[in-house]
């Protein structure tokens, strides 16, 4: 909330001021994936939505890519599913992947997709077996159901980008014999914005980046190369639940990808911070430079 | 299953037999209400799925509108959900619209569209909240997230239909404020394919059609128009669960679908029957002749 | 300038705050009347041209038409050009049109296709002659070439709008004969809007809106229905140069256009305070409702 | 004719059974030769437009190109025309081209035009002159004006693909100076099929195909390798009227036909039974695996 | 051929001359009967073939419209085929549509394609038949396969001029059961012209046109509306077989062709002359003004 | 003017023996650049307006780059505007610049936009600024806003061509910054015709074309190939203002145009006469061939 009372002129102002940025993402492809504790808030979703219908509006095509974690575990919960696990990961069986498939296609993305039309978006809400748009097998036979990505069907996400949606997509995947596999959703969004030459991929997690010294939010790296992540990453700084994020982006970078930022889903408008100011939130992955 | 045994040459005679009708129906649109018992049995499903795949490969505009009644009772029961009544109809509380949109826009699409794609269709799944699709409003205070319909929006289907999919619809349908309601089946259909204003609807149920003694499955009525059948509800021919289902049929009628034929989904391969012989199957219901 | 310091997060609120208006005006036609002495500080120019390229970006559809009164006396009075009257009004004779031609279609013209274009916009400046887009007669013999509008051939505008075009135009006339109109700005703007069936005509002036008491900015009449303004022409309100203005908004109103702003040109981004915030800039007049 | 009754549910079973084979023509050119002694009965005639009919609707590019040799043999007796001979072929001066031109542009075209609309398809019948579609020059001066196909200008032939028709064409070909010339069918079929890179082309002949034992209808053989061709035509197999058949097909593969196939139009529906079910009629040639 | 010797600066003002009527027709629809005895001299063919190359070429939608009587009675007498009269009119048996057809739409309409194109024109010859142009149904019994048009669909036209071609069509008509008719070639050129609104029906003859004083050139009539050819009709001034063209003209003119010409094809480019030149050739006739 | 009486058979049989240069230029793009002293005369100009024009009409996609020298010179000398040297190069400052861009953009090109459409042609003037068509940067420091083209951006010709027009362009360029400069005329067209990889770049001169002996108009050479030029060039026949011009043909050819032709614009309809006629006017020059 603005605590300053602002007048108009000072509003507008403030717009015209986004005019680079504006003109920057005009008609690009940016893909956001969102989900975990950065989706739990119901105002901050109500906020992440109007800024998704925002960059909609200016003329940016968004996609938006989306796990549920909390609620599939709130699901399995009440059915009295157990975890199952081997050498240390959850064991995905039929059941669990129904589960998923109804949490995330049934839920998770029908909430959002309604969330974005409140907002004054145009949405559809597809999941990974819609036109076969994510292909996979299974990663690991004793895991069950986690599917590995085998390749990307880009279609259905671009017929409804011309048809003026925007495009929600759920992180299930399917193979020829129609075996639907739960995928990891961060690494989903980065096949699909790979395969879309997205100019940027927002990941929304619940902290504020990549930390120098991660109990000082006031350490956060700005800007990151692939090269210096993999420092970072060696000299361990990059730990924990960091590194499967990082992991994608460095996924995405090298499909093509313009530029990736892990930013926090919990601060405000965060997105359009990103997008259309001049100070950008969280941290910026790109390639290195040749 | 054929016992006896075809020549190529019988098969061939058969296809081109078939000339006629494919013709009739080539580039129409073709509305298939399915689901609920008609929807149990998993190799009837399948060729229910090679009916829908064959007309969309012969150019039919299919699109196919599903319930999923068994399943919801199914996951009710599982989470310890209890059903509510008032005046002896089932209350839709929040928990329960919840569990409608994972079962039927999770599950049950999904499934559907997966073996769609199996049978080498394209397929999208959407429900009544994407774009639009269905907007809906409260139909009795007292039970609560049950919804009547009070606008299609065609347009995503017809965008689908464009891009070459087969849209399957699930009947959830949403209002302004972003609520979510479980809308019947039958009437969604219904309102569905008179806003296309389809050529056919086909309503795919556990019985033989219209009889004209319930108990004799050999006195099925195969043809009625409007006024007859609205002399068979007045004479109690038509009661019970077939009321609905006539009602739905007559309401897509007067809202412009040429034909309606309300048939056994029990039977295999009744929809190409249905639309590529001469014979038909279950009850056609057209307006009454000027 | 905003005095007061804002963070990005802020900016982020103002942003998103303006959703409700971009999507209001999203691909919608906005034609902005620009000239005189409005027109004539270097930096509030700079400014209106920023604030239509943002307009262009966020989906508006946004027709520049501009005058140019100051630059016109100012080559006259170069050329030693005495200005003759007659009956009170100047007459425009040959060799005036050809330096009218030459300021506008030639200097006014370019210096705004080139700012627009500093500003990130692809603007395509023309005249009322190219494509015979003002077709005009003379208006009175004694006047010469005064030109009275007969037709608007809309397709050069549309073709440019289609094109992806910020079209910019002189407000000149041809007739059949190939002779050339001087044609009053604020009346060719009111044409053209009209005949565009635009969403919103802006006129840029230097003074504050219409005015209860003249001497008195705090007067500022917010909203006007053309009934009421013409009311307030009765009781001499509206008077002196404010007359030609309002009778060119209710020109444009009957012609079709949704509604019209009469505002102070010199208020920084007063364009964007207008369309993009709650509060409005100048006067609106809309037409009577039925 | 089906001796055994079928029921309907057989008969859908049928159509259903065809599901694979639809999907594999779906959208695909297949080039029908259609003519001489194939042609001569009416009724097989008739269920060869009948074939050719289902395959439009089912949506496969039908291209018929026929020939029309009785025909052309009965109006040169009617007329009294005398075959002449040099070096044992015959002559075709400017009246035989004349006599040609009539019966195939003028009889057969126009007559397989109506049957195919009879049928219920959308037919246009051209010749090789036509859009210059057939370019030809002098084969043999001491033959007159039987032609060499010297170039294919496909564009008649895929604007009338684009606008839904099924091409009907007389293989008869023109050079720049307006000379026409016979060009005969089987290999300007093979050469219109190569510049469509057609999936199929089916060479419709009075036999039931490649037999290994010419006089025992049992020895037919079902599929054959471009270099299985040439061995069988060294060991005197492949003799008399087969060889130019032959030659066509291999042509057709080398300029990019995916498969040819040489099949007896005198067998009901056979065009449907090799393209729509699992056996195939006559022998089916294929260009080497590499 | 000119006489006078032109100089290339005189030959660049005649063409420029031309540009008020290139202006006028440019994209407008022409249909030009051209057949009889008009067509017999090859050298006069060619000019009429240039001529309509030069109008296709400037941007004319050009439609040939073709009989061939001579030609038909030449290879009915060279078949030994005698004419059989009832009530003094010509009955058409099936062997005699069968000449008509091989003639019309074998030898004329590709001889005509053939020239156009050595003109370098692009050609499509098609008959009635094809796309089902000309409907017809039998006009009297006795007279067997002579048809009166019963509806025109001008689909294969319009899908040919819009794919460039000049089409040229042949004057044979068919109806649903797949029978051919013989067309009278004026009639035919009049419901054409009249269904696609064409802006000028052009009847090539071997007459200058209609004269007051049939023995006298001098006395050509320039103009005529309808009533003043229906009053020319009453004095008898318009007489034998000056009769039916007139009134196809008149079928033309009410069914919404601008203007109709009946010129003498035996004068060099006097399609050009008429269409490109200040003095037209032959007689217009035009609808009465209201 | 013809003093030559021509009939219109005589006429039409120009107007037929054109078909050949129709059929040519069909669809082509011709850059004719015209100005200066060239474009003295009212009535020729005309004339040139109604060259474009009817090329325009038959199908020809005509650019016309123009300049404008005595009309700047006269403006230049009312404002008592001194011409400053510097190493004997006229300086251009930004007053000059203004002068420049009024009496292009503004008079020039609105009176032949005018022209052309009172000659029936659809038209529309812009400049080098105009969509960014012509960038460009300082060429020599010492002499101002003189440009020197860095890129053509061919988009708003090509659009204005896709929508019809004829594109009429003034010869000023700028730069990202919004600067304003003065281009040589023949560059441009240069530059833009090779851009557009025209089959034909037309430079209308105030002389016959390059002549052997410049004093003897007879001595005029019809054609040369680049490497022929250059020895001209060489060896002093090639001299004074005509070198200027004969670079630009060559920059054009390198750049991909087909021809260039230098040509005297006060011979009526000289234009018409280089491309519809057998002759040719002034000196066409191409590459030489490899």
């Amino acid at each position: 909330m603005i605590d300053k009372a602002l007048s108009n002129a000072e509003r507008a102002e403030v717009l015209t001021q986004a005019l680079p940025y504006i003109r920057e993402y005009n008609n690009k492809i940016v893909v956001i994936k969102y989900g975990g504790n950065a989706m739990i808030d119901e105002q901050l979703k109500m906020q992440v939505m109007e800024d998704i219908v925002l960059l909609w509006l200016i003329g940016v095509k968004v996609v938006l890519v989306h796990g549920g974690g909390p609620e599939i575990n709130d699901l399995m919960a009440r059915l009295g599913k157990k975890a199952e696990f081997v050498g240390g990961l959850r064991v995905t069986d039929k059941e669990t992947v129904d589960i998923v498939e109804m949490v995330l296609a049934g839920k998770v993305n029908k909430t959002l997709v309604t969330l974005l039309q409140a907002c004054g978006g145009k949405a559809m809400g597809i999941s990974g077996m819609d036109g076969r748009l994510i292909q996979a097998e299974i990663k690991d036979e004793r895991l069950g159901y986690v599917g590995k990505v085998t390749k990307i069907n880009i279609d259905p996400v671009m017929d409804l980008l011309e048809k003026g949606y925007i495009p929600v997509v759920s992180t299930l995947g399917c193979d020829e014999q129609g075996n639907i596999y739960n995928i990891n959703g961060d690494t989903a969004a980065a096949y699909i914005a790979g395969a879309l030459n997205a100019e940027n991929m927002i990941m929304m997690t619940d902290i504020a980046g990549i930390l120098r010294d991660k109990d000082d939010p006031s350490s956060l790296i700005p800007r990151l190369t692939e090269s210096e992540a993999h420092a970072l990453y060696q000299d361990g700084t990059i730990s924990g639940g960091m590194i499967p994020k990082v992991e994608s982006c460095i996924t995405a970078l090298q499909k093509g990808v313009e530029k990736c930022v892990i930013m926090d889903g919990r601060v405000p408008h965060s997105i359009v911070m990103e997008l259309l100011t001049n100070e950008g939130a969280g941290t910026m992955l790109t390639a290195d430079e040749e």
